[in-house]
């Protein structure tokens, strides 16, 4: 299949396309309709066939889509075959948690090496993760050919951490600090902000009230 | 100033703007630019101007933005000088950092109760916040009138928790598990689906490709 450049709120998708069909794979299911998928993503089934428009023939209209196929399709299509090392800079309650997390759902993403400042946890081996001195980061990252990095650092050291990971080669950030980190065009960065995330839903609640009342 | 309703994106930005107002009134600073705020927040200025609009005359153009002012406007507007009490229901690697993590950069928001099925950890109280059997959610969500959880249990009982907190009386659920909850529609879900993130992430790594090659 030829690689066609998709639109970026399609790749989005991808991933919950994936899951949810690897999902249906376990509990052994063989056919999902795009209606049964549409409920179960909360994406509207319009949106699901134009997303998978993309990718040619992915199912027989009226038959439902066969889950182990189309699973393989998107497990590949989103690399899932390969593995893909991840660096994680900022060994605090958090990077601790997303080392611990393992990113559970996929078998391709694996943290292989984390950096920290902190003596205490240089040296360590934290759930199979080796801790190194930040002195260290530019070495390994380029050892490792690593090209994915998430950042879990104090605010003061966002950038500072985002510049040196940018040097020794990562084109992708996960930005776990609330700054919006400078980085060039080539590097892509996905902002997850969770007291953001939190703010936001907080304001809805009290300026969106709806219907609902005791 | 009357309550006006404004655009969800411009809701979306308002934490964002909030805790860079916040870094820089904390620095000292007294006077910020909408340039200077918009190449801080990576928003555009004309963008930022028109969300300031909504909000009536924030500063005066050419003099720059009053950072004290202007950060206690949208405390204000963020509800920041009101504690909002937050359940939080699975305590897991991730469960457990969030815990840790308190929000730490907002003063308004409180882990205030904790859930769990797990008997080695109910009946503890960790960083503070006590954790409950998951029993007593109900009862708990409703004496300490919360409205607002957390949702990082396994996928299995994704569902079967949302409902339970949506029936003791939870309006917003920041959702963790890759599940997509079904909730009323009175209820707001803020999705934070880290392996989805990563994905995406990983995702346009490869497709998108672009001038960079060594």
């Amino acid at each position: 299949m030829k690689e066609t450049t998709i639109p970026k709120a399609t790749a989005k998708r991808l991933p919950l396309y994936y899951r949810y069909l690897k999902f249906l794979f376990d509990s052994g299911k063989n056919k999902v309709s795009s209606t049964e998928l549409s409920e179960a993503v909360k994406v509207d089934s319009a949106t699901i066939r134009r997303d998978f428009s993309y990718f040619g023939e992915l199912g027989k209209r009226g038959y439902g889509y066969d889950v182990e196929s189309l699973m393989n399709f998107f497990a590949k299509t989103l690399n899932e075959d390969e593995l893909t090392n991840v660096a994680l800079v900022g060994v605090g309650n958090l990077g601790h948690a997303l080392i611990n997390y393992r990113f559970h759902q996929s078998d391709s993403i694996r943290i292989s090496a984390a950096f920290d400042v902190k003596e205490d946890i240089v040296g360590r081996i934290l759930d199979g993760v080796p801790v190194y001195s930040s002195n260290e980061m530019s070495k390994q990252i380029k050892e490792q050919h690593i090209e994915v990095a998430i950042l879990t650092v104090p605010i003061e050291s966002a950038q500072e951490n985002a510049d040196r990971l940018v040097e020794a080669g990562v084109r992708g950030i996960m930005n776990f600090t609330p700054v919006r980190i400078n980085v060039p065009d080539y590097v892509q960065v996905q902002n997850v902000d969770l007291t953001n995330e939190m703010q936001t839903l907080i304001y809805f609640l009290s300026h969106y009230k709806e219907d609902k009342e005791d």
